[in-house]
C-alpha cells in the first residue's frame, strides 16, 4: 500500500537530465481516494493516513474561512507572522525557523541541498517513503539500516553514516510507520557521533503525541541538526499543506535560496497561526489519542494479538506475519476500512491504524473483528 | 522591486551540493507585506502583483469554505476530479494535464527535468523572475534575448536556442512584465524552429485576458511543448497556490516522478474545481479588466504619457526613462500605493499597474497624479 509503487512505463524521447532519465517510476503513497476509485466504493472508516479526525481548532477554522475571502491576494512570501509566532512558541530566533508546504516539501529541499547524485543517504529500512522518494528523485542512493526490536537503530544510523560517508541522515522520532520512539539522549548521541560534514534530519512530525523524554530540548545551535514539525497531525491541518523546520540560521538561509518563495498558501498560513494561538485544542487531541491508543491495545489483547507500543496517533496491530497482515488489510478494505501497513520487515507483520474518533474506533473494532474472522476462517 | 535581489550573506560550513554552494542569495520578488513592514505603514492600494481584486466566484468561495471543514484530511494526491474537469474544459485527455501548486512550482519542476547544471536556458531579458530563480537554483545558465518593441522576440528566442544548444526555452504569451502579446502563429513558429531536443514552455498565465489570436489551439501532440495556466489571475485564487500544465503525456508522466505528490492543497483543489464550473465569473472579470485597461490608457494620455498596449490584467504606464519611473514608483509607495516595475530595459521606463476595482482605479488615478507632480516638481 505504501512504499514505492511502479506507476508509468518508461519515458523516452525527452531531453531529460541524467538523474531524471534514470528515475524509476515510483509513487510513495496511494491515497484513499485512489483506492475508492479503483474499488468503486467509498471508504467508510478512514484510519490509514494518520490524519486527525478531531479536526482543527475553532480559531483555526474561523481564520481559514476568513482567509478564503482574501485568497485573491498572494500569501506573504516571507511568512513573517507565522515565523514570528513559531519562534516565540519554541523560544528560538525567527532566523532559525523555516516554514514550508508540509514536511514533504521541506524534505525534498533538504535532499536537494545536501545530496549530490550518487551520494549515500542514510535512513531506517522501511521508514518514511516520501523521504526515500526525494532521495531517488535527486539521484542519491539509500543506505538503509534495519529497525531493531521495532525501533529506529540510532547507533546503527551513525555507524552507517560514518562507514558510507553520507552527508545526510534521516531519523523520525517518534517513528513512522512503527510508532515507537527513542530517547532524546539517543537522538543527540546520534548527532554527536556524525562526522562534521553530515546533516541530521530529525523528523518530529508526531512529537506532540510523544512522552517528553523523546523530545530533545529545542537547541539547534549545532548547524548539522534540522528538526521538522507539522500542522498535519495534532493540529489537524493535513490538507492545508504546512509544516516547518527548526534549524541553524545558516540552514534556514540556504533553504531560502531554493524554496518556492510563494509556496505556502494563504489559508494555511492563517490557519496555522490561529492554531498555534489555541494550544488547548492540541492538548485535547493528544488526550483523546492517548485514550484511543489504549482502546486499540485492548482490542488487540482481547483478540489474542500483540501491538507495538506507540508514541504517535496510530498503533500497529501485530498479526504475526506479513501474509496474515496483508490478508487482514485486504479484508478491511473490502469492508470499507482504510488502513496502511508498514511496508518492510519487521513492520510488515502489522496493520497500522490511526486513532479515530470514538465513532470511528467502534466502527473499526467491529470491522476488524470481522476481517480477522474472515482471514482466519473462523 | 522585482528581479533578483541580494538577501543573505554567503553561507559556509554546510555540506552543500556544488550547485547550491555556488548559488547567489536571490529572491525573485519582495512582497507587499514586506514593503509594509519595512516602511511601517499599510499599502492602501494594492495594484502591484497582478492579483485579481474581483475575487473568486461565489461557487469557488463556497467550495473553499466547505473544504476548510475537511482540511483534516490529506488532499487527493492524484488530483483526480480537477484533472478530469480540466481535461474536459480543454478537450484534451487527462493524461495531458498536470496540476501543481501554482505555475511557480511547475516551472521549478520543468527546470529540474530538463536543465543540467551548466546548461543554457533561453528566455527573454527581463522576463519572469521566478523562472530565472529556478534556472539559477538548478545551476543552469540564462541566455537572455532582449525584447523588440516591448515584445517577446520569438524568432530571436529560436535563434538563441539553436546557437546555444539549449534544451529549454521559456516564453510568456501574453508577456509579463510587458503585457504585450505575440500571435499564436509566432509561438508555433518558434516551436517548429526549435531542435528536436529542446522543450518550449509557453507560459499562458494571462491567456484569459488575451485576444483569441494570441492563443494557439489546444494541441500538445508535439512533446516539446508545455503550456502553463493558472487559477491565480482571472480566477482570483493567487493565495490558494494552484496552476496547471497542458503537455504531452510523456511530459506529464515524468512530472509525476518528481512532483510533491501531496503538494496541491485541499482548499485549492476544491476552489479550482468549482471555479471551472462557473465560467461566467471569469468572463465578467475579463470584461471589467478590459474596461480598466481603457481607463488606465486614458489616464496616461491625459497626463501626456504613453502606455504599453496590454493583453493582460495590468498596464505599463510609460514614464519615458528609468529614473523618472523609479521616482514615480517611490512616490507612489510613499502614498501607500503598491506597483511594480519591469526590471530591465526597455520596460524599466514604466510602472506596471494591475487593473483594480473601480474604487482602486480612482484611488490609483488620484495618487498617480500626485506622485507625477511630486516627481516632476510641478
Amino acid at each position: 500500500m505504501a512504499g514505492t509503487i511502479p506507476r508509468e512505463p518508461s519515458v523516452s524521447g525527452l531531453p531529460l537530465t541524467r538523474v531524471v532519465r534514470a528515475l524509476p517510476p515510483l509513487v510513495p503513497f496511494v491515497g484513499p481516494e485512489a483506492l475508492e476509485r479503483r474499488h468503486g466504493r467509498p471508504l467508510r472508516v478512514r484510519v490509514g493516513a494518520n490524519e486527525s479526525p478531531f479536526g482543527v481548532s475553532p480559531a483555526a477554522r474561523e481564520a481559514m474561512r476568513q482567509a478564503v475571502d482574501e485568497v485573491w491576494m498572494y500569501n506573504d512570501p516571507e511568512i513573517h507572522d507565522l515565523i514570528e509566532a513559531l519562534a516565540a512558541h519554541h523560544h528560538v530566533p525567527p532566523a532559525r525557523v523555516h516554514v514550508g508546504a508540509g514536511i514533504d516539501e521541506i524534505l525534498g529541499l533538504l535532499v536537494r541541498l545536501f545530496a549530490e547524485a550518487g551520494d549515500p543517504v542514510v535512513t531506517s529500512l522501511g521508514s518514511y517513503p516520501t523521504f526515500n522518494y526525494h532521495v531517488h528523485g535527486y539521484g542519491a542512493r539509500l543506505v538503509e539500516v534495519p529497525y531493531v526490536d521495532d525501533r529506529v537503530d540510532f547507533a546503527g544510523l551513525g555507524d552507517a553514516a560514518r562507514k558510507s560517508g553520507a552527508h545526510l541522515v534521516y531519523a523520525a522520532n517518534p517513528d513512522n510507520p512503527m510508532g515507537t520512539w527513542g530517547t532524546a539522549g539517543a537522538a543527540l548521541e546520534l548527532l554527536a557521533s556524525l562526522p562534521a560534514e553530515a546533516m541530521l534530519i530529525l523528523d518530529e512530525a508526531y512529537s506532540e503525541f510523544a512522552p517528553p523524554a523523546a523530545v530533545p530540548a529545542m537547541d539547534v545551535s549545532d548547524r548539522r541538526l534540522v528538526r521538522t514539525r507539522t500542522f498535519s497531525k495534532a493540529h489537524g491541518m493535513a490538507g492545508a499543506r504546512i509544516g516547518y523546520a527548526i534549524a541553524h540560521e545558516e540552514v534556514v538561509a540556504v533553504l531560502d535560496r531554493v524554496r518556492n518563495q510563494f509556496g505556502v498558501n494563504r489559508v494555511a498560513q492563517a490557519g496555522a497561526l490561529a492554531s498555534l494561538g489555541e494550544p488547548q485544542h492540541v492538548r485535547s487531541v493528544v488526550r483523546q489519542v492517548r485514550q484511543g491508543r489504549g482502546e486499540l491495545a485492548a482490542l488487540a489483547e482481547e483478540l489474542g494479538l500483540g501491538h507495538v507500543e506507540s508514541a504517535t496517533n496510530f498503533v500497529n496491530l501485530d498479526l504475526g506475519c506479513g501474509e496474515r497482515a496483508r490478508a487482514v488489510q485486504a479484508a478491511l478494505l473490502g469492508r470499507g476500512v482504510f488502513v496502511r501497513m508498514p511496508y518492510k520487515p519487521p513492520g510488515d507483520r502489522c496493520v497500522r491504524v490511526t486513532v479515530g474518533t470514538p465513532g470511528q474506533r467502534s466502527a473499526f473494532a467491529l470491522e476488524f473483528r470481522g476481517a480477522l474472522s474472515e482471514v482466519d476462517g473462523r
